[in-house]
C-alpha cells in the first residue's frame, strides 16, 4: 500500500481507502479538525466507494429520485487531526438490508486511527419513503466480504460496530 | 441602538441589522473566523432582510421556481473576527435593476467594521434564466432610501461600493 | 413556552432550548439540511448552555488552555429539516464525570423531534491531556436534575441515551 | 492536458491546476454549489500552489507565527457548478508586493469557466502585523511569468483582474 492513493480512492478486497488533505476550512480555533467535519470526509469516501462499484448518486437521483440518506451515525474521536494532515478514510460494508447499508469507517493518519465512525444509510425515493436497493447495486455489493457474514439484526450490527470502536 | 437585536434582525430606515454569534464551526486554526464564512453571515442577513419586507425565499422557490443567485461578490477584510464574538451584519440596498439587487454589507463588532462586502444578486427562474423581480418585492424595496438615488450603470455602482470599502 | 426564545436560548429546569433558523448554507442538493450540519447546531446549543451557567469557553481557553472536545457523538435522523425551518435544539445533561459531561440533544420543529443526538464531551488542557472539570462549572451543573440520578457507567449511559433514540 | 491531475494539482509554466470533486457538503437546496464554497475550493488550490513551490504553511506558522490572510477577494459567478461535477481550479500569480500576493483564480468544468475570482493575500506575523514575504518564497515566485510584468499599483491590478472577469 505504498503507492499513493488516486484521488477517488481505491477499492481492494472490499475495503475502500480514500485520501483527504486537511485545509484551513476544516480546522477550528482549537487548532484541530472541527468534529463535524470528519462526517464530511466520511461522506466523500462513501460517495467514492459507491462510484467505485458503478453507482453514480446524482445520476440516480435525477433519473429515479432515489437518494441515500443517513439514518444513524456515530463517531469516536481518539486522536485529533490537524491542519495539513494527509488522512485516509477507510470504509467497510458491515451489513446490507433490503433498503439500507451499514458501514464502518475509520479516519487514519499513517497507521493510526484517529476517528472511528459507524453509519446506517437508507435508500429513499422522491417521496422520502424507503425504497429497496437497486438490484445492480445489491449485486455489486454482494461481492464484499461483509455481505457474506451471517445477517444479524441491524441494531446489533450497529452496536457491534460501535463497541468495537470504543476500545 | 442599545436594545438587543431580535434574532431575525431589525429593519429601520432602510438599514437592516442582523446579529451573529461566532461559534467554533466558524473559526479556523489561525484562531480567526475563516474568511469564506463571512459570506455565510452575509447571506443569512440578506435572507432576513428579504423576509423583513415580506419575501419568503423558500415559499417563492416552491411555488414559482424563483430563486436569487449571487452574480458578483467582494469582500475587504480589515480586522479579524474571533471565537465568541458578538457581531452585527449591516445590510443596505445600493441599487435595483430589473432582475437584480445590489447590496452593501458590513460585518461589525461594537462600532468597528471588520469586513465590508458588496453583492449583486440576480433573480432567476427554474430554468436558470434571468427573471424580473416580483412587483411586490420591487414595491417593498422602492421604499428604501438607496432606491431613490439616480440609477448608475451596475458596474460603476459595484465598483463604487467596493472602492469606498477599500479605505 | 409560547414566548419566542431569545437568540442565546433559555435554560429552565435543567433543560436548555436554543433556536436555530435554517439558511441556504445548511442545506444540500437533496433539499434537506446536510446531515453533518445538525452537529453544528448541537454545538452552538452546547456553547450557549455552558454560557448560560457562566462558563465562557474562549475566555477559559485563553486563560488556562482548557477546552472541551467531543469524545463520542451519535445521531438518529428521523425527519428531515428543510430550508427556512425554525428549529429548536433541546439540550439535557445526562451525566457528569470527573473530566467529562454526557449530554442528550434533540433538534425539533414544532413539537416534533427531527434528530436525536448524544454526546460525551471531555475536558482537556493545553497539552491535550484530560483535565478535571473546573469546580465552578461542576457546582453550576450539579443543580441540574440529571446530575442527581444514580451515576451509571458512562458506556451504559451513552448506550441508554442512544437506544432510547433509536425508536 | 489529458492526463488526470494529481490530487495536489500540478504547476506548469506558472499556472497551477488543482482538481476538485463536488460532494453533497458543497451543494445547497437550489441544487448548486453554495456560492461561498467556491472560496473554499480556491483556498485549497492556493495552499497546494504554495506547497508546490516549497512553502508549507502550517510548518511556517508553528515555527515563525507567519500566516497568510485574505485582505480582499471577489468572485464573478457565471455558470453554476453541480453535485458530482469534476472541477479544476486554475491559479495564476498576478502580482507580488513586499508583504502580499495578488492571485487570479478560475473554477472551470471542461473548458468552461464557471467562476472567476481575484485575491490579495497578505503576510502577517503572530501579532497580526504585516510581515515581509520570506526571501525563499519570493525567490520561488519570481520564476512565475506574472512576476516579470511591470509592477502596477495594487488597486489597479486587483480591479484589472476583476474587470477582465466581468466580461
Amino acid at each position: 500500500m505504498n503507492r499513493p492513493l488516486p484521488r477517488a480512492g481505491a477499492l481492494e478486497g472490499g475495503v475502500h481507502r480514500f485520501p483527504v488533505r486537511v485545509y484551513y476550512e476544516d480546522t477550528d480555533a482549537a487548532g484541530l479538525v472541527y468534529y463535524a467535519n470528519h462526517f464530511k470526509y466520511a461522506e466523500r469516501a462513501r460517495t467514492e466507494m459507491l462510484r467505485a462499484v458503478g453507482f453514480e448518486q446524482e445520476q440516480m437521483r435525477q433519473e429515479t429520485g432515489f437518494v441515500f440518506v443517513v439514518r444513524h451515525c456515530s463517531a469516536d474521536y481518539r486522536v485529533p487531526a490537524r491542519l495539513d494532515d494527509d488522512l485516509v478514510v477507510i470504509t467497510r460494508l458491515t451489513g446490507i438490508g433490503g433498503a439500507y447499508l451499514d458501514l464502518a469507517q475509520e479516519i487514519a493518519r499513517g497507521g493510526e486511527i484517529l476517528v472511528a465512525l459507524a453509519f446506517r444509510i437508507a435508500a429513499v425515493g422522491r417521496s422520502g419513503r424507503p425504497q429497496r436497493l437497486p438490484p445492480a447495486l445489491r449485486a455489486a455489493l454482494d461481492e464484499f466480504p461483509a455481505a457474506h457474514e451471517p445477517r444479524k439484526s441491524s441494531q446489533h450490527q450497529l452496536s457491534g460496530a460501535k463497541l468495537s470502536h470504543a476500545r
